[in-house]
């Protein structure tokens, strides 16, 4: 262990990435390192007010930056990288939210079009005073305003592909990716499947807050300073689809249209891992959850949308920890370091 | 007033119902009545023990009883009805679940129809223990149980549909009817547009609790003792899916296929609501719901999925009372009365 | 048999009907009876020119109106009901079609809904020739002009749904209703599973042609003249979904969203129908299908979407004829009537 | 013009590409170039009789191989590329089909996820005669063998994806990939827009004959020996979605999930090209395709499903020659080389 164990990355303007695959890495992490990223956020910065449209001062594809991607030493196809989210500090104390043409639940999309124009093109600008813990929300064409609680999370977090693969930064699914879930906020442990010989994990798109399932497209969208822990699972079982551990919980998330599938993944994933894990019947396992569980929903307007399947653990019989217990690992390397 | 303004409705076994229209009304309600009604559970109480597998002790369409129709007087087309929850009582000091052959979330079904065959149809039996507040689970091949909360809650509730239409209870739609949702506790107070001279209203189909979206297809399933207080609202504006009210939050609620559909039906009708209540211009109203909304899944296994749009009034400007303040009016009533 | 046995219906305006179900018979039929119906078009005929926008001269919910029901002697619950189409002849010497306010595939609706504003409402009038056997299209705002193929086809056809329920004509679904098929023209036999004593057929809902999927949600919509004929097949194996029979042909109707079910519901029932009927293995008949079948679009803008799974005799081993051989009955016994 | 202008490219087996982008071009082509190509059968020819299960023999992602890709001189990102199918030529004189344990509609999938086992993976060997035209199938389990018309087709093609990804093969989008569409027959022209230098073509996955969405997910597999001729159209309007043009045709493809969403695309895609083409109103040509266009079904099994509108050109007013007439030049071309 060296102070290298605790590095910083913040990347150029011209470091950053839009897909996960497809890139050489920016840095080498191992196993244990604890290491902290600067994200920007989904506008790469540059909507700083209502004047700034999106449509406008963005270009194509270069949307929703990456940090990354980071070479995880040891980790190989079939293996599963633990992701520990230590902590979110916005890095600016504003954040900004739009509307963006056919993009967002309640408009019609380049998917599910029509022959409609879009809605209009707007701005809101948020103020976030961490110390408070909240986020400010102002109506545009009314005096209206209240402060909503700041609960950062990481919008977009993956590695590379399987089947040589690489997706916008945009798409979640089963590399992770824009899972878009407040359940990626501080304390959570992600778990991702390896796929290429060093995993390349890339994290960004940090939402101040965000409602179940994005609706209008766009959260309260901020750069972030992110500091994560990692670990390598070696073989085991393989990881499908991304899973989610918190001090309390375990969390499945399913990726994909229409949105039920979404919910079948995430349900299945959740079914059987907690079958195999707790020795328990599956339909017995489908059951509990069936009665016990939470179906928290992500997005319902990427190119993918995400629905998590959660079990407390409380609820689940003498239960193995999962993943060898690296969650409580990474949890505590996390917290006993400055 | 007088002593009919709190009667007691127990149906017998011939006069459940299995329709939400077509039905001649079982009693006259008043606005501003409060009452009590007795519901079987959604196997019409057959379903016991391990033995009773559903699909043998159930004959078709006969499942998912409602107690009613109530004919509300005063309510005509164009009116919306309030129906407040004062108390939902199991009935019972047991609750039952099953597997159904070709029903649920992770088995394919009649409309995603495969060639494959259906899963095991399998029975689990809760203890429920209201002082507790407890319903306990416990896994048939192992000796896993637990306790999880009670939260009882009303399945199916809803009036007679518009069109001359008849549903089956099984469905949900902007009638109501099978919701399946958790929302729909003691506290709440729902929404419906009137679409029949006298509304028709009917319930049943009562859940000791059940997890997001009903996973497997059947909650922890009870007969209840429910109590109501109905309130007519006439003319306004027309309540076009069902909503609901508690004291801290307006919810919307949606039913469709595919799931986004039910997602965007939800938070459609609850921003236009909101705006409107509230004097929001509409897209500020959606920015709103995008970062401050809740969107608990209700079922993702009837006719029709189920999701809600929830928004906290504490979150809202200066909001009129929805519905010209009746769900305070309903909750007082109730609990003054003994 | 007697002259009674080809008679004619033509209902008076305030008898047309707008539900399958829930309605009492206009006339009793018998197995082997021929008859003729005048039907209504979907705008009940009020629809005659570019002023009149459906959404101002119809009144919701009497769109689309139904002659009948009929009462088809000896039909019980499990029976089947064929019907043989024997001719479609156009009413009037034109047709009428238009777009509607958030109906159609290429506008949100109310279920895909958005927040967007409907396109313009506009009405085509078509000149329809059976003699030249041709619909003509006319630009709105241009001088473009073209002959289309007249190919009549009745919309919507359906018995009294199951459960006790009664459904607007504009749905489609398992007791057949509005499947807006171009396969449903003269010549062929639609099979029907009988849900109530005595079946309660009714019909309407002509269209001079239509495209795959009727896009905008209007096909070219008319009046008709049209000759039936009935047979009951009696218990047997029941009819889940609608099917159709032509001489060449063998098809099953899937009704449902989102559209990829209504694939499957027709793909399923008509491997299992060919396979029961021909004696071969289900795998074996879902491998002919998958490469000798035909998956023709009925609508993508109704409440259920409709696919036919479509295979020709021809490729089908020794065929066993469907249902006792009745679609080759019925055609012959309107061919040989005057 | 020499003679590399028709020059055949044959891949060595690790020629082979698994991918649309992250990979280098095996040879060049320059516009008016008339070359052929030799594509291997899905199972990449490991698939030859019963005994070799498809998921024994294959190791992912090694399925659904293409030749290329070919990097097209003058290509550049917005411009649109044409490809003429000149040829499609079975390289043997057999094809293979097969059910893939959860791959196809009538199962469940990874996606449409459920608890179920898989359907039993089985073989099926059909015999191809070019010279009568017929592809023959034969049952598996009884004695039932029928012969089908042979229609080749290419089941994949496309160039490499926008916005720096790299898609499997596998994949259905707007860069092409994974069509399946019996409308990819010799004589159509193919467009699609080009989104990296050279545009990067690659095809592969011939089929005998398909049915209508390819219902058990694997059509009858056969190598091919393709010819085609390409051209570059400049700038221009750029093209969003694959388009397929005849001699008596136009064509959209949609690719998406919901399939209803693929029939939204390639409709608004087909409205708005022929509006702009011909000079139509938008809801004119809307109203046209609505009663004149045909939908046909491409597959309902891969990850984004296809859909086609198409209207014949002899229903459109004046049509202006698509893309500058690039595909009667073509076929020009390819009719007078040797």
């Amino acid at each position: 262990m060296s102070d290298r164990s605790h590095f910083t990355y913040r990347p150029a303007r011209d470091e950053l990435a839009y897909t996960f695959g497809g890139r050489i890495p920016v840095a080498h992490v191992r196993s244990g390192d604890v290491f902290t990223v600067h994200t920007e956020d989904c506008f790469g910065g540059r909507v700083r007010g209502p004047a700034d449209l999106p449509s406008q001062v963005c270009a194509m594809p270069y949307l929703n930056p990456v940090s990354g991607p980071f070479f995880i030493e040891d980790a190989e196809p079939g293996d599963t990288l633990a992701v520990h989210i230590a902590a979110i500090e916005p890095a600016r104390d504003w954040g900004v939210s739009a509307t963006f043409p056919y993009f967002g639940a309640l408009t019609s999309t380049p998917h599910t079009t029509t022959l409609q124009p879009p809605l209009d093109e707007r701005v809101w600008v948020y103020d976030i005073d961490p110390s408070a813990g909240i986020v400010r929300y102002r109506a545009t064409t009314s005096d209206h305003s209240v402060d909503l609680p700041l609960d950062p999370m990481i919008g977009t977090i993956g590695v590379a592909p399987a089947a040589m693969e690489a997706r916008a930064t945009i798409v979640p699914d089963q590399h992770g990716g824009n899972l878009d879930t407040p359940e990626l906020r501080a304390g959570t442990t992600l778990y991702l499947g390896v796929n290429v010989h060093g995993a390349l994990l890339a994290l960004g798109d940090g939402h101040a807050r965000q409602g179940h399932g994005e609706a209008c497209g766009v959260a309260v969208e901020i750069a972030t300073v992110t500091t994560l822990a990692v670990d390598v699972i070696k073989g085991d079982l393989p990881t499908t689809w991304p899973r989610l551990e918190t001090d309390t919980a375990l969390m499945s998330v399913g990726c994909a249209r229409p949105l039920e599938d979404a919910y079948r993944i995430a349900h299945q994933d959740l079914t059987t891992w907690t079958a195999d894990l707790c020795r328990l019947d599956t339909l017995d396992a489908y059951q509990l959850i069936s009665q016990a569980g939470r179906a928290p929903i992500g997005n319902v307007c990427d190119p993918n949308y995400t629905i998590l399947a959660a079990i407390d653990k409380a609820r689940l019989p003498r239960p193995q920890p999962a993943y060898q217990g690296v969650h409580a690992r990474l949890r505590h390397l996390t917290q006993e370091r400055p």
